[in-house]
């Protein structure tokens, strides 16, 4: 497989808005989409880094992948996301390495992404996304 | 302040061999260095990934920094590291805005940086450092 860059940094907040201003407030960087993702039960909200970007991820449901996470750990960092340029092929790539993964087709994702999730077990605990801008 | 790119994202792991495995099998990256850090009791590899890097963290003593947070948190994403240009004058910034500091002063992180950290209650319990490229 080949990973072109980190296509983002999932950050888990409690509180979207107030989060934002400290990224904006106090880090300098600039918000430019809020989006709600609702089969993912999240409002996220993205800011340009480089060639990269954070998702801060805040849950619309304590049931919900990043409720359950927040309760569990608290909030802050939650996955890492690497940009791919076929999403496909890298998930047979995985199926062939006997990689367990957490999604076995590619699901839509905030930002105009294809994603998939690995398996934290497969990864050393680091939740790891695979995505692909959608075509 | 002005932030440049995520510098690096740093990654706990009890087993640095067996991890830079996984990155360098499966997604396909490529360990371009290891260092020993002995201030901060850890090992790290490096991957360039994009315009930022993974450091891998492997602890050197379970009293350090990682040591202990791979005891009470497990294996996991640890830390964002944002470049900067001018490390004093971000530093400054953030005593005029009251942001809690781990280090007052830039101290020598691997890979040729100088770093500090932000304290994790500042921002929503995501270990921030912010950093630059010795001169």
């Amino acid at each position: 497989m080949e990973i072109q860059k980190i296509e983002h940094i999932g950050i888990a907040v409690k509180d979207l808005n107030k989060s934002i201003k400290f990224y904006e407030d106090v880090l300098g960087l600039k918000c430019y989409k809020i989006e709600e993702i609702k089969n993912q039960k999240v409002k996220t909200a993205f800011f340009k880094v480089g060639d990269t970007k954070i998702e801060l991820l805040e849950s619309t449901d304590n049931e919900g992948p990043i409720g359950k996470f927040i309760e569990k750990r608290g909030e802050g960092l939650h996955h890492i996301a690497f940009g791919v340029d076929n999403l496909k092929s890298s998930l047979s790539e995985l199926f062939d390495k006997n990689i367990k993964l957490i999604d076995v087709e590619p699901k839509e994702g905030a930002d105009d992404l294809n994603i998939v999730f690995i398996q934290p077990k497969a990864t050393n605990g680091v939740l790891t996304e695979l995505c692909e801008t959608k075509k």
